[in-house]
């Protein structure tokens, strides 16, 4: 029997994170569908495309600037689901709390997820709670599965860049995980930075309306940006290259990012997603995209090429190339 | 602002878990799908009728006799769909573990769940992953949701118990609870009692191919069948009469409930389930049960009467009338 014990790595989202579902989950529930590992599931019933997506929430603090545990837990599942082309549609929740939790703070993280999915326009179709002895949970977890419809002529997967490619980014990087970090009580910082959690359904809905040609959307959320183009990378069979001076990203998270020494490639998003789209598609996308709220500080940032299968690299300001794996061992547990 | 705090019996599922359903979690989140509060949430997209159902398992210990937390997960939610006649076809896991948890005790939940899967007949198609800090969780909690589809002419839920209906119940009561119990170490049994957990997916096809007109059905888990006849009643507005001697029950089962001075009608189960059908359905669906593995111990265990709403009671085995309500506090945490 191994002596192996689970690290906190191996829920960072980065290398690790893919070797335990590599090693341990894929080799057992193999199929079709599992495999392709998108951030939703694909499938069809009849002739309906379903999209179908869980995640579970564990951050840590559960309130932060910008929002808390419940509105993380409604938008990260929709904007999983999005992710697929999918017009998010229903959602389930599960709690775990534990015991002694109050009350009123419970209270105010359904009224934040009863906002959210009025806002994301989704359903909460059916829930569960369980509690723990104190000590045996950290306040509470928040497990949030959904469903969404696909269209007609959307093929959107993780596999499909293509080298000549253009990859589009929604707005600045690295906000959510500096926000919650902010509020762990060992940093003090002069300017609040809020999360970017929000819903990304309605933005891809409105990025479809200009062309159905999207290959490739991911919201870059554990990890960071830097692990969500390798994954791409991975699974396209592909390079992908960057440019640093492209990639938007606030004063304030900068700032914050020196002070810690946290490059912001790897920071998690919560309101923010990469579209790879052809050559031609991509201007006409990226205007159509900067009407859209969410995505006013959209850039092109990068391209698809030949070159080493799996390879992330990226044209820094001073003009070198540097190597962007995915994020190694856990720079921030519990960010979502 | 409220004081209040989280208590284990809002996890019981009994009347404290409802008020916390009814009071916090409806108000916010109502909408006709979620209220009617049954197994699973159904819906249709386009043509198509599909069962959605989640839960989230904390059972402690995560080994136990019949079974572990891994099979649990995945029978208790195909159980869940099953019962409002759905086909389970899809379901999604999401793990939060514990740092430090063995990897192969992880390795064996997971080899448990693809069996259960493999047996339930469903595809295990999306997952997550969460890690947090030794002593923010107790081991692993899993939450599975599941996705299925209803054929046409099927329409079973908790509000549809009538007047004269009789009650059907598919074996013996309280193994599961039993069972989890005899593991904790407090206790010490001479014999072995095993944790009836199955999937009842595939007794429910079986019993709809004798008729679609089956009313009711319920699996009788946290509450146990107690908890769970008062559910119905409330739902349907009716009464409802058992009797204590028709209702199945293993002697080692009621042996070890008399030495804890448990009830076992307030036992969990996790292999059973309860069939409101009409009077003139009910000898014929019961013979048809009883070919069954699953269901070999049928009894006709009681009626739908008229009298005050959402009353249960049981003439006892020396004749007298015993109000059964639901489940108040809680009796055995962590059970599921």
């Amino acid at each position: 029997m191994s002596e192996d014990r689970i690290m906190m790595s191996h829920g960072s989202g980065g290398r690790i994170s893919h070797e335990l579902i590599s090693n341990l989950f894929l080799p057992r529930f193999n199929n079709d569908i599992l495999k392709k590992l998108d951030d939703s599931a694909v499938f069809k019933i009849k002739d309906n495309r379903l999209a179908f997506s869980t995640d579970s929430y564990v951050i840590n603090p559960i309130f932060f600037p910008g929002g808390d545990i419940g509105k993380l837990a409604i938008y990260g599942t929709v904007n999983d689901i999005s992710m697929s082309g999918a017009i998010p549609l229903y959602i389930s929740v599960g709690f775990v709390l534990e015991e002694g939790f109050l009350m009123s703070d419970l209270e105010e993280i359904l009224k934040s997820m009863k906002e959210a999915a009025k806002k994301a326009n989704v359903l909460i179709i059916c829930g569960d709670t369980k509690v723990v002895e104190r000590g045996s949970a950290d306040k509470l977890f928040i497990n949030t599965s959904g469903l969404g419809v696909i269209e007609e002529g959307i093929d959107i997967s993780g596999k499909n860049a293509k080298v000549g490619d253009l990859i589009i980014l929604s707005g600045s990087v690295g906000d959510h995980g500096i926000a919650v970090i902010s509020k762990r009580g060992q940093f003090e910082f002069e300017v609040e930075i809020e999360s970017d959690c929000a819903p990304l359904s309605n933005l891809v809905q409105h990025m479809l309306s200009c062309t159905k040609n999207i290959n490739v959307l991911r919201d870059p959320t554990r990890g960071g940006i830097a692990t969500t183009l390798n994954e791409i990378a991975d699974k396209s069979k592909v390079s992908i290259k960057i440019y640093e001076d492209k990639i938007p990203i606030k004063k304030s998270v900068l700032g914050a990012c020196e002070m810690l020494g946290f490059d912001p490639l790897y920071i998690a998003n919560e309101g923010k997603l990469v579209a790879i789209v052809s050559k031609k598609d991509a201007s006409g996308l990226l205007n159509h995209m900067r009407k859209h709220p969410l995505a006013k500080d959209s850039e092109i940032i990068g391209e698809v090429t030949e070159g080493k299968v799996g390879r992330v690299t990226m044209k820094t300001l001073i003009g070198s190339t540097r190597i962007l794996d995915m994020m190694i061992g856990e720079l921030l547990p519990r960010i979502c």
